[in-house]
């Protein structure tokens, strides 16, 4: 069901960064459920978790060792979200990180409990099978390896129908650096400050506060604009790692001569690993990029766009490629925005005018309309006449399957 | 599909009403899609309409005649919401009020243009046939009787599967006084200050302000207390009359001896006609009352009940007959209430306590849930335990036939 071109691309590796994946029967048999990244020493790591009041125990753990320590492993399962679990949840995500910490007594570098950051994804309200989880440890550990993304991408699937990666290199300045991600996540999909699960790394040397200024940046314009069913996740999570092994000076500021071209590379993967996301959002049959222009404020073109790209009308009418325009205007009506003069509004269809100064646009033709929704991908523009600012919100379809795989999830 | 006893009720005549019906072919043929209220002279009348910020046309014309004049006839098309249509789209409207004041020039008390409150619904954004229309109305007046209530409530309807109607008889010190409503509605459904279409009158004699108080408070806590899918429509309007027919001295006030037996009866018609939208919801299996207990005050109450009722996730567990608590914490958690403390949170399906102090109850069993979740009418209900105020909303599940609905309705 995905929509368009979700193929793993070539996952560089990053100096700096081991993976290791193995099954651990959190939830499944035959299925490689726990996944470790291997930080090096002296990497910058910043993260950004979900909003939701009932975040999962391993997102308030993870953001605690965060702000005490220097991430230096970061332990993901599927199968279990420990989310809505009390403090018993918080013991067996206290207990993961302790006794990854404890593989470590013999390394060369023993880490504290508190460099280790756990996430968990899965079903919300059951405690974590933590034992099983601990047994199969020792096995990921054995297994780390620089070429391990492909795995990873696989391993921290739930309802994802394929893994989401991406890739690329750059050059700047005669330096060449690396960035590789992957994402996760269909439904509970309305990233608020975050995503559902996305770990991306660059061997690019970025000192800590401008990881993390330049995680929020690219995370605003790709995790947080991107909408399968408006439920906001207990365990989103988002972390950018630079190990800073491709070497050369310390990237400190964004007046950095390095910094565009590393910040529109980042830009890209994020924009990419989010998009995947929607591209295999439950059930979808069709990738819907929202774009409102001419408002006064990036918050006013952010709310109509998700009042339209989370109305069940017109996710319904694109799953049925029906240009239903009314339902759009009413989407955009009910955004709450205030002072909004109607009679100002324009909409497309891609290249297709279906609404002109709030009412439908003259020479529109259903067949116009009809051609268009026949497409895998459609942007819907909104312009509201009233100022220079605009966003873009991306979104899937709802379809039968959407309610399908929902309404079968736990069983 | 619907869920629960909808069946019509004894439908009341109300003296100073009377209703006409025709077939128009506004869209359908063999669809009697046009409906006409007579109001006596002397009637005290109040609305409520649509906040969406793309109100029909007829919305805006009747809020500016109620503003101006005493309404004397409510005309209502189906079948074509009159939206989204531009000055056309007023023009057309004002055409169907002054074609109703032509016809009733040579009547004892000819009206103006002004005394007639157009209402429409159905499909947004194509003009409405105006010349159908008008040329229904002298069928529709020559059709005007005192008992036309059942079929006013069939005329109404878009893709409600059933007619709904409310009625009751109350004696008030030794006065009888009626009270008979119809309303329609089933999809777009997250009325705002106002519902789809319901129109409600009484015999008692209340005063204009009191019409208006009595009106506000009772829609906004029934109709402004359902969802279906979160989606509010151009074009909800509601309406209550006071003919004054029953006789006795005017009501003027709260402090009347009269007023809180009046009040409960309208509260419970409301409530009925409101609860009955949700009940015919698009493809509706099940009726479920989001409560929310122990807040600080009514909004964030409504904000926590809206974000679990506008839930895709909630919605399709329900229909799957799951009990998926996990789900209804995120909810919870995504309302954005500010220093939610979510250790506190208690969660029931009816009888059944799933969520204790934010985690799983330590004694609830999965077949506890799964016993609640069977039946065709369930309670949520959420304590937050910090405060005093509570609220409730109904809303319905998330089926295959809500997407099929949709998928079709236009075609």
């Amino acid at each position: 069901m995905a929509v368009g071109d979700l193929s793993m691309p070539t996952m560089h590796d990053i100096a700096g960064i081991r993976i290791g994946i193995t099954e651990s029967y959190i939830r499944y048999k035959n299925r490689r459920d726990l996944v470790v990244f291997e930080i090096c020493e002296g990497a910058q790591v910043a993260a950004v978790f979900t909003k939701n009041a009932f975040c999962a125990a391993p997102v308030q753990l993870a953001r605690h060792h965060l702000a005490v320590a220097a991430p230096r492993y970061l332990v993901i399962n599927t199968g279990n979200a420990n989310a809505g679990t009390g403090l018993q949840g918080m013991e067996t995500a206290a207990e993961t990180c302790q006794a990854l910490a404890n593989l470590t007594t013999a390394a060369a570098q023993p880490v504290s409990a508190n460099q280790v950051l756990p996430f968990s994804t899965g079903v919300i309200g059951e405690q974590l099978p933590v034992d099983r989880l601990i047994a199969g440890l020792p096995h990921a550990i054995a297994d780390l390896k620089v070429n391990g993304w492909n795995e990873a991408a696989s391993g921290i699937m739930t309802t994802d129908t394929l893994p989401k990666g991406a890739s690329e290199i750059i050059e700047v300045e005669g330096q060449r650096y690396t960035i590789t991600g992957i994402s996760k996540g269909a439904g509970m999909i309305r990233p608020n400050m975050a995503t559902m699960l996305a770990f991306v790394a660059t061997d690019a040397p970025i000192a800590k506060p401008l990881v993390e200024q330049l995680l929020k940046a690219v995370v605003e314009q790709s995790f947080n604009r991107i909408t399968i069913d408006g439920d906001t996740s207990t365990n989103d999570a988002c972390v950018l790692v630079a190990t800073g092994k491709a070497g050369g000076t310390l990237i400190e500021s964004a007046q950095d001569s390095r910094y565009e071209a590393l910040f529109t590379a980042l830009q890209r993967v994020f924009t990419r690993l989010a998009q995947l996301i929607v591209r295999d959002g439950e059930g979808a049959t069709k990738f819907i990029s929202v774009r409102v222009e001419q408002g006064l404020n990036s918050q006013e073109c952010c709310d109509i766009a998700y009042s339209v790209a989370h109305s069940p009308l017109i996710k319904t009418a694109f799953f049925a490629s029906d240009p239903n325009w009314g339902r759009i205007l009413a989407a955009v009506g009910k955004a709450g925005v205030p002072e909004l003069d109607v009679s100002k509004i324009q909409v497309w269809l891609d290249d297709v005018q279906i609404c002109r100064d709030g009412g439908a646009a003259p020479d529109y033709r259903e067949e116009q309309g009809a051609r268009v929704m026949q497409q895998e991908e459609i942007t819907i523009r909104i312009a509201l006449g009233r100022g220079s600012a605009s966003d873009t919100v991306w979104t899937c379809d709802l379809s039968y399957d959407y309610v399908k795989i929902n309404a079968d999830y736990r069983s």
